[in-house]
């Protein structure tokens, strides 16, 4: 475990939902999500009220999809950016189901399919919810300043993605999760929270030399290498760096936070972020295209910064992680 | 795993480590905790930092009592209650162990005990690390007021606990963990930060009902009933419902939250809180006496409150969670 986890028992995807704001809804995917808030309200008064209704729009999608009660789930996965989780907590509390909290900022997408994944490996789960968010609005006024301030953002700044993505895993459907590989913290000593993927993107390198050091798989056995949110900034490092360790991810790599956003058209600066970024990508546009066999295999990280405000008030630098899970599709026609 | 999981392949507990503040070694337990700091900043600048230092010094103790070194822990699973859980990210940074980050706050250590042991049943860890604290001083200005406030506290608040307790699960130690059962967020109503207790015994009910129901035990089979912090105030609660359900734990319920301070000399109102306080005692007593067989079967109900100020200003409720795993001694001479 310390190293790659190759599953005896394979969970398949059974079923995902996605929901987004209107800012991701106008972008190139826009059209591959499930459901959208025009106003990003989602019919709440607050922002932290918003989010939390995405999760249970997603999760409830999700089910229904799945065809699912929540007496056929046995553990729910989730987790999101707000100060002590409230995302999921509040969002969540109607839901029937003994729940794992889990905090892995922005890379809770990828750690709550890898644990969902150990636990249906272990045969102690039959099948699991995933769930995971974020929302602009909300985490702007708890990690950098109220939208009414009207700070200026840096060039190096990401967008957070006002999202939500939730997944059934089970022994239905046509995507299967393989390998899991768990991230470990890595501190390069970057301290600019408009630049979190440079902070993000030393963990995704541990993680990703880690998995080919281990694995025997090579970079061309992957359709796609797709980061959760290291935007142009961290993608640039991501890959010049694993280019000098002789790993070449430059023809197939994508990163949610790039594929979100048009990056000439909308002002995302260095584009998206946040729980919600790959939740949603996955959930909107992976998902389908592994189902259809458009894409056979992809190994998907997730990113996370694990600081808070008050740590680089006090100096600090920023820790990150990048938890790893191998898609599969089981639908070979079109491969 | 809906209900209950019995282990098939059961981790012990291979070492422990509990450290705390100058209250707390000032209390009844006092002279069981291996480590404390006078003046509970253990050597650091800020309260945030003093804490992240606990956990460091709290796993550095584990390891070293079980004589392993990092490359042979699977899996770290820690959390604490600081924003963005960073209390265990700097203070667990310079551990090379895939990194698993939890947000049950005071419930924590249970979770993290209980994902540990699912991690080892299941094959996919042979050794993992849990790690939890809290701290008085980061945990008052967080989520209610800064110490020179000067606050007010209310008969019902409690005291957050500054301490942390480390565990390493394998396959040596005298205690084992066989059995876990997952919580449900359960939400009664209660909104008063400064009644946590209130708020939590309705999860820990709803855990103890759905245990007894399923395990096929009784209440007589245990020697203890432990609770994480309930305090005064939710252990009475607790122990009030649960008798209306015909379930009688009056005789053999101890709280974590009642045995840290002395109610009579220590001015700590409803008793302890926090996920350090859990964490600490059954580190820092209640695995000692399961070790020497003066305790041969304990239930562990890590109970956690999974509110935040920001939830509670826009009139949230406060939904709570409690997670159990059953730690049995197998040194059986005194029994």
């Amino acid at each position: 475990m310390r190293e790659l986890i190759r599953l005896k028992k394979e969970p398949r995807i059974s079923s995902y939902y996605s929901i987004v704001g209107s800012h991701e809804r106008k972008g190139p995917l826009g059209e591959c999500f499930d459901e959208y808030s025009s106003d990003n309200k989602f019919g709440k008064e607050s922002w932290e009220k918003a989010e939390s209704e995405m999760q249970r729009l997603a999760l409830a999608g999700a089910l229904k999809r799945a065809e699912c009660a929540d007496a056929d789930i046995d553990a729910l996965l989730a987790g999101d950016l707000l100060n002590q989780c409230v995302g999921s907590s509040y969002g969540l509390i109607d839901f029937d189901i003994p729940y794992i909290t889990l905090y892995g900022a922005c890379s809770t997408c990828a750690l709550s399919l890898g644990i969902g994944a150990l636990l249906y490996n272990g045969g102690m789960a039959n099948k699991c919810a995933c769930v995971t968010s974020s929302h602009y609005c909300s985490s702007e006024r708890q990690f950098r300043f109220p939208l009414e301030y009207g700070g200026q953002r840096t060039p190096t700044s990401q967008w957070t993605v006002t999202g939500s993505g939730a997944f059934i895993l089970g022994n239905t459907g046509y995507v299967k999760i393989s390998e899991v590989m768990l991230g470990k913290s890595v501190d390069m000593g970057i301290s600019d929270i408009n630049n979190m993927g440079a902070a993000m993107a030393p963990a995704c390198i541990d993680t990703l030399k880690r998995y080919f050091n281990t694995s025997g798989c090579r970079v061309e056995d992957f359709d796609l290498v797709l980061t959760g949110d290291l935007g142009y900034e961290g993608s640039e490092i991501l890959k010049e760096l694993l280019l000098r360790d002789g790993i070449d991810i430059r023809k197939n790599h994508a990163d949610c936070g790039l594929m979100i956003y048009d990056r000439d058209k909308q002002d995302k600066h260095a584009g998206g972020s946040g729980c919600g970024c790959s939740a949603s990508v996955l959930a909107g546009k992976v998902m389908r295209d592994l189902e259809s066999g458009a894409l056979q295999n992809v190994l998907f990280i997730g990113t996370g910064a694990l600081m808070s405000p008050m740590s680089l008030y006090q100096g600090g630098s920023i820790p990150a992680i990048a938890h790893l899970v191998r898609l599969e599709s089981l639908n070979g026609n079109i491969s």
